[in-house]
């Protein structure tokens, strides 16, 4: 499904910067032979629509249900003449559900590919602690009990950074072949009333976010005896995919 | 409906704070031989399943279809023994749906009216300008294509301070006798990535805040020519009812 239709690398190429409220996607992923609501299928719907035909979809990578997206970037080649590249994104959000919004669109080189130039993935989890969630804060924010100690919090997160095995975090259906990724950024801070986990690296293994977050969370709680164990992988509500930097544009 | 039942000052008057995603509800006030779904109407709902009876709740105030809040007031009197009355919250949340939350449940005095006590009741709105509005602050927040100047807003809010007719500021279908209103407090702000407008008053007319804000931000932007001329009424998604204060508790 990435981009190997018939409009590969034909006519122009558009940069998307997507944001989305995963509350009701089934994930970024278009899943075949399934009716599930996904992103990818929503925005090629969107295109279809607009283009009358077929369009491909690239994401930066895939999120998972109910993860939620303020940098999501995705291309796809469109010829569609007369329309400046910047008129994509209110045509697009015309067609779009309210919850996926395109904040820009932009013309990239011909062979940009969303996917495999992407060289750093970003993402934010949002907790609050120590008291009830408000309703309009329960879709993204994750409850704690208590707010760990911070410094212990960081302490632990400076383990992995740089070239690590994160094997421990993977999730059970990982496909990966090598666990090994790059983490160049991983930190808890506070921030309007919520604390928040960064985490920045050259790519994910499946649900490893939701892991790292879950184990450094309980370590900070309860103490990590054992380090070889990580912690509960957390809900999804709370997690946003936050920039893709690139290699080039 | 305004406590009227059997249950009037009868047994311990429990208040609490409420807070709610306006969104799906057809405002707080429940509406005879009417099934849409009201906040009230949740309550008394939840309420009914604790006590095996009606149970009537009363509000500070009713609140407009869509309108959020993170500080609405309400009282009822229960025959329950034995439970402490900050059980009731969670007792409460565990039988409420996941867009009102109980945040606090306290004993009152014996004649405490969330109503006819209510001393002051602050409104916020929320507003983002000049970019898109992600999905997930859509539901919280209301679209300006820019920011009018601060000062200027702040100076038609000066003129509302105090005791004030506010006739202009009325919903066409408001019933009220005195159209007299005492302003404490309104005033525009940045905080956190918003604009806010925030304002406090002895009681107000029907869809005031969202007239006094449309106003504001209409003669902001396009100059008070005639300032007897309300400017529009705003949706109601990015309005909180914020806090209410009591002349005693």
């Amino acid at each position: 499904m990435i981009n190997g239709g018939e409009n590969r690398k034909s006519g122009r190429n558009i940069k998307l910067l997507v944001a989305y409220d995963g509350t009701d996607f089934h994930g970024w992923q278009k899943q075949d032979g399934n009716a599930s609501r996904t992103v990818q299928g929503a925005l090629e719907d969107a295109l279809r629509k607009m283009h009358k035909t077929q369009v491909n979809v690239t994401g930066s990578g895939r999120t998972d249900s109910g993860v939620h997206a303020v940098g999501q970037v995705a291309n796809f080649y469109t010829n569609m003449r007369g329309i400046p590249p910047d008129r994509f994104a209110p045509a697009l959000n015309s067609l779009l559900p309210s919850d996926v919004r395109i904040i820009s669109a932009s013309e990239a080189s011909a062979d940009f590919h969303a996917r495999f130039d992407a060289a750093m993935r970003t993402y934010r989890y949002h907790f609050i602690g120590g008291r009830i969630l408000l309703p309009h804060e329960s879709r993204y924010n994750l409850y704690l009990r208590r707010y760990p100690p911070i410094e212990t919090l960081n302490a632990y997160c400076r383990l992995i950074l740089g070239e690590t095995d994160c094997s421990m975090f993977a999730g059970a259906g990982d496909a990966s072949k090598s666990r090994s990724r790059y983490i160049s950024k991983a930190g808890f801070h506070f921030e309007g009333g919520r604390l928040i986990f960064e985490i920045s690296a050259n790519a994910f293994l499946w649900k490893m976010v939701r892991s790292v977050a879950g184990t450094f969370l309980h370590y900070g709680e309860k103490g990590a005896n054992d380090r070889s164990l990580a912690g509960p992988t957390l809900p999804p509500h709370g997690l946003f995919l936050w920039k893709i930097d690139y290699y080039r544009e």
